[in-house]
């Protein structure tokens, strides 16, 4: 994983970095707290459709993970999107493919074991099925997605039904691209036992920012403190 | 409010009285920190029925409430419930008068004017009511109810429709007394813009203890913590 830069901002330390994926280098953003030394758990930040590793959402939501939990926090950006909208890709085969080639350098540079996924919309069309199937991952904040019948929707439907681990869905209620119906039978499908649904008025962007206060809570609850050993 | 014993356990001083209503003496717990001076909120706490105001889940609340915040805390025996268990009674209309006595005398003593109120099942059948109708309440947990066609639902349902104060709706998705339409229709009903709806599998006593997290989370959001100036 090449650095490409870094810079530290009110205690936060922001690496670019790049990720050999195939025959492609995939951009991506690593931030952690500055001189942190002990075994903390990391979170993978899916960006949504039409975003990219470092929109507002993203920077403010990988800031907070490393200021109040003392957490490292990554993101990437997805097939087709930020600095590489020029392709056309299938995104998601892609997008899961580039997540597990992550996590692999992650855990070859001693940054395991303890890692959690956040992605929504299209962070949850690619990090659902990703989660499913890749046992390294504790607990995961997905939403703003359902069940339907677009093209690959069985298989999708198939990975929610084989989730494990704690999941927290967060769906918005007046949602212009995800009906209350589907986005409750995307809760109802979620094979995990421990499984929680926050669910606010308002449309696709619109999640309420105290929700993040909930990320955090779902995730100390499950991968424990920056200062637990992992 | 007459005192009748006081101790103190772990810093929380636990205080019983009697609060008298029209002919009645009310028996009620007061929880608070010790020696705390600085203005705090005050969290109303309803029980669920059969239960009473000292029930674990109460018990285990309310010292949260004062431990984690700083707050206080208080509950009563509903009507026909603890100690007042030989009354019948119409539960909803008394329990309303009762808790507005309450917060008259908390005024008088110059505790207010931060009021919360949490109360689920029961709790919101006497709450939801008491808090659409009580201008001194500027936060409320509910849940374990819905909208449905038992007598005096179509008040209820008003009730809920005149709510404007942020309210935190908690649901059971496999509730065998609210059904998840019933459920989801009171979270419709509700009037309130900041209206946020948690929903976790589990029957209608099993809501996992992790919701106690965000109890704190909503109520220092909307009232403020121990230390803020009224």
């Amino acid at each position: 994983m090449e650095i490409l830069s870094e810079k530290i901002e009110m205690g936060v330390v922001e690496q670019r970095f790049e990720l050999p994926v195939d025959s492609e280098a995939v951009p991506g953003i690593r931030w952690h707290p500055e001189g942190a030394k002990v075994p903390r758990p990391t979170i993978l930040i899916g960006h949504g459709g039409t975003q990219h590793k470092r929109v507002p959402n993203v920077l403010g939501l990988a800031r907070r993970f490393v200021r109040h939990l003392g957490y490292s926090a990554v993101a990437l950006d997805a097939p087709g999107h930020g600095e590489r909208i020029r392709e056309w890709v299938e995104r998601t085969a892609r997008g899961m493919a580039e997540w597990r080639a992550l996590l692999d350098r992650l855990d070859e540079e001693g940054h395991g074991p303890r890692y959690g996924y956040w992605g929504v919309s299209m962070g949850t069309a690619i990090g659902l099925p990703f989660v499913a199937a890749e046992p390294r991952i504790g607990a995961a904040v997905l939403g703003l997605a359902g069940l339907g019948n677009r093209p690959g929707a069985e298989r999708f439907e198939l990975a929610a039904r084989g989730l494990t681990i704690p999941i927290l869905l967060v769906l918005q209620w007046n949602d212009e691209l995800v009906g209350q119906t589907s986005g409750l039978a995307l809760f109802d499908a979620i094979g995990s036992t421990e499984k929680t649904l926050h669910i606010n008025p308002g449309g696709h962007v619109q999640i309420p920012l105290f929700e993040r206060d909930a990320y955090e809570s779902f995730f100390v609850r499950h991968l424990g403190s920056a200062r637990t050993a992992a």
